[in-house]
């Protein structure tokens, strides 16, 4: 079985922006509202995009999660937040009722900066619990590239974890647009964030606190394996973890769009910590010259790594997966079980 | 000749520090006072420390600026910032008379958050026409995390970039320290500065109307080798120049400490662009278990890069800093002539 394990609902259909677009004319009196959309309108939404191209590149299953960027956890009140994060999570959740052999759900949260996270508990709760979903995006700056907000080790964040743990459910830093001028969304505020986490955590008790909570760094991780010897040197400087032993408690995706890259995040993290991901359809949605295929396409990068044998290829794209995920297995295995009963 | 492209006098004597603190008891009325170091305390300082190493090293000379992090500029007003940054490139003057076949300067610039870059220009003339500098170190966030002033391609940045052009003077893309807690220094500001800093001249006209100015990225350029997959998707998606072309418009030094960055870095930008830099006294002051040597010491690193030719080592030794430096040349043939006289 092949895992994409990094899938955003980027081809919603028109609906989901007529409601977001109302959010702005209601801003002083923020109401829930209806969505309209048909199951028709999402089938067609996937079945032309992610459906189509998971069948074209050989993948079995998709994990995902509402659009990232359009999140903008920064816009609006913590209301206007929550609104906005159920009515996408209730989308994730028809498209994994639509096909649950091709997608399993994590959700968004209604984040909102300088609210507690505390306030996302219930939502995330409902999401595992009622909607089935495996876990969630945690966005480490809710303002959108002002880091208003404490630092992911501060406790402004324990009961997030503390609920993430007891659910089992796993938090998938990424975060959403930056209305920081500064930033260009996916190409410089996403990996800033990355790395801005992952450093966070790493001077941070959180993963002693919480020992079984289960995080994965989004875009290989921003730009710890080309930088590790400098987090090494930190570690070794501040007596924290060392670097080599924290590395083995996170997990970190393959959407680097270059062998080069792929192969130094296998070397650097390990292939126990890596999950295939193509982040489609995300922020390389183009051609590559180079290869005449889509850099999303990166299959063929995984494949062509020198060092790994079919076992190690597996772990990358299954079994990392059902580990960093504790509920993705029971889905996936029932999922089989029904695809083998109708054979 | 092996020139260290990056290098900062993090081992000042106490006198500067005592200045610094005075700076805060006379913040409501700032005065700029004097600095009591003496050449003595500036050799000691130098001899125990810098130069010691370069000669550990075998490398000839180091191109040299005030404490990065020190700097500040998010403190205080912008008379507070300009004396202190007086009084740092002062410093680094002394030292380049002192050492002059060992040092050569680049400044810092007296900037604060929400001022004009045009308040700078009369302390970068003061530097590069009197003092001797080649150069000198930009912060693209003098807020210090919170990212207030405009992107560097807007044309806030245009008066200052004007200048340097006219100067031949060289630019390092070079942050302070972090005030926003949610950021470590060293650790991942200083390197979401380098590619941020990337992405905003990517994306911007900046290099098309200056196309004489120089600019260094620091720190190896942040994430830009390990995420050049998504840059050149990016590049293509929003029709900017190629990356492949827009990295030769740049210098990147070799600060990231292990063979296998290095290696990407200069498989990514070229033998062209890259400049051999420690850092050092910087942010890995310490020593690498795996390799027994202080992780700053990172000529061995290049040494044993695959692929590299004697010429090649000698462009990212010296002759790409030669070109990335127009004013370098002329003041290291100058020293090369007195030692000549001398010997």
């Amino acid at each position: 079985m092949i895992i994409d394990a990094h899938g955003h609902y980027t081809t919603v259909p028109p609906g989901l922006r007529v409601f977001r677009a109302l959010q702005i004319s209601n801003m002083g009196r923020p109401k829930k509202g209806a969505v309209n959309i048909s199951d028709d309108e999402i089938r067609e939404s996937l079945e032309k995009g992610q459906i189509r191209l998971l069948d074209e590149r050989g993948v079995d299953v998709m994990i995902f999660s509402p659009m990232a960027s359009a999140m903008g956890h920064h816009f609006g009140s913590a209301r206007v937040s929550r609104h906005w994060t159920e009515v996408n999570n209730d989308l994730i959740h028809r498209v994994c009722r639509l096909y649950p052999d091709r997608f399993v759900g994590i959700c968004s949260l209604p984040q909102s900066p300088g609210v507690s996270p505390k306030e996302c508990i219930e939502e995330l709760e409902r999401c595992i619990t009622e909607l089935g979903f495996v876990g969630c995006n945690l966005n480490p700056d809710p303002s959108g590239g002002y880091w208003t907000d404490p630092p992911l080790g501060d406790d402004w964040w324990y009961p997030l974890y503390e609920k993430l743990q007891a659910l089992d459910a796993t938090v998938m830093m990424h975060a959403s647009a930056t209305c920081n001028p500064a930033f260009h969304t996916t190409g410089s505020h996403y990996l800033n964030v990355d790395s801005t986490a992952f450093l966070q955590l790493l001077e941070s008790r959180v993963l002693q606190d919480f020992p079984r909570l289960k995080i994965i760094i989004s875009h290989g991780g921003g730009n710890v394996p080309y930088q590790a010897a400098r987090y090494r040197a930190l570690c070794l400087m501040n007596k924290w973890e060392p670097f080599e032993e924290f590395i083995k408690r996170l997990y970190f995706d393959t959407t680097v769009y270059s062998p080069e890259a792929m192969d130094l995040l296998v070397r650097t993290v390990g292939v126990d910590n890596v999950l295939f991901a193509s982040e489609m359809l995300g922020g390389v949605t183009i051609v590559d010259p180079k290869t005449g295929r889509f850099f999303d396409d990166n299959r063929p990068c995984l494949e062509g790594l020198a060092g790994l044998d079919a076992e190690d290829r597996q772990k990358i794209y299954e079994h990392n997966a059902r580990r960093a995920y504790p509920r993705l297995g029971p889905l996936l295995d029932g999922a089989a079980a029904r695809t083998a009963r109708r054979a």
